[in-house]
């Protein structure tokens, strides 16, 4: 089967590591073993210095809502060129910490930046590179950030308010109405029946594509 | 007369740093003396850090023209947002090295970056958001490239082809053909008959506004 890029989105505290863990095992149970592991905003060294400029504040300046979305972009960008498309182009298979979906949902959802103009700005930063599966883990985020927190200090944006993050999962909720590639999994079940679905999806999605190639 | 905001610009080694010290001198012979000065990319904190991050190359990666441009107006949203505009909005007059200009020609012109993303780039930016004087200093890159050659050592713009500053250079006429704000001076005179046609571009140009408003 060719090279696939899978996405795990989700809010704070959704469980993406152990998500991303369960996909990387259920591929390697069927025989796909070369992984190449990428997060978001991040996954290569210029890539990595804007997510400290995005997560962190610089000497008490305001970040913009539009500076911060124009610095994801440019960081999805490396991340995309310098990684994801040489990795898929050896043969490699990706399994991505957030993408694009994220952006759609925190900026557009969490800090209402108009729809159109992250249209315009994913379409000039990422033509039509997609992901070819993803995997959304929904929970309320009352249920997310307790988790978060428990983990540790909580960074720039995780410090949002809580009503930040209702926004931003009705959008996430809202997006996957519209796109039949993204795959929702209720994160509020057990650790094992969350596993679970994330393996059912993943074997039936592959179970596809191996009978469409 | 309100408060103003005016871009030198021109390619390295045009003598912008000059041109902005008679600028500078010129308004305060017309009795105004609450300047701020900026300069692109950077002129905060956070733009200063981006500004770092396009001019040096970080652990070896390729940067990409799409995240350069992307980062370049992070940059520019930061020094608008939380210094531009306030300055203007307290009664400062602003003299900038460098605004957006700059992006439409070294990214349209020396990059070959397409010309509507540019300018969908610049719209999702900064909106409205013009200077309201343009003075570019218009020498052949050859001229200029020596100069700053002589000045130390070159960063990685300023390392680019002979090629780049020429397509460069090109679009800068260009947008000036299209843009009667913009005023153009011969860079290569000597460094008297400059400063001399900068004070006469400036002094007519605020009279005419004197008379406007």
């Amino acid at each position: 089967m060719n090279s696939k890029f899978i996405v795990i989105e989700g809010l704070e505290g959704a469980g993406k590591t152990t998500a991303i863990q369960t996909v990387a095992d259920t591929l390697k149970q069927h025989g796909i073993s070369d992984l190449v592991f990428t997060r978001e905003p991040g996954g290569t060294p210029l890539a990595e210095k804007l997510r400290q400029l995005i997560k962190e504040e610089i000497e008490g300046e305001i970040l913009t809502d539009k500076a911060e979305v124009l610095m994801l972009y440019a960081a999805r960008v490396q991340l995309v060129e310098n990684v994801i498309k040489p990795a898929l182009a050896k043969g490699s298979w990706v399994v991505g910490d957030r993408h694009d979906l994220s952006s759609q949902a925190y900026q557009g959802g969490g800090r209402g930046i108009d729809q159109s103009l992250l249209s315009s700005l994913r379409g000039a930063a990422l033509s039509d590179f997609y992901p070819d599966l993803i995997i959304y883990l929904d929970l309320p985020p009352e249920v997310g950030l307790q988790r978060a927190r428990e983990r540790g200090e909580l960074d720039r944006i995780e410090k949002e308010s809580l009503d930040f993050f209702h926004r931003t999962r009705t959008r996430y909720l809202e997006l996957i109405e519209q796109d039949k590639t993204i795959k929702k999994v209720d994160a509020t079940q057990s650790l094992e029946k969350v596993q679970d679905d994330i393996r059912q999806i993943l074997f039936h999605w592959l179970k596809q594509r191996e009978m469409q190639e």
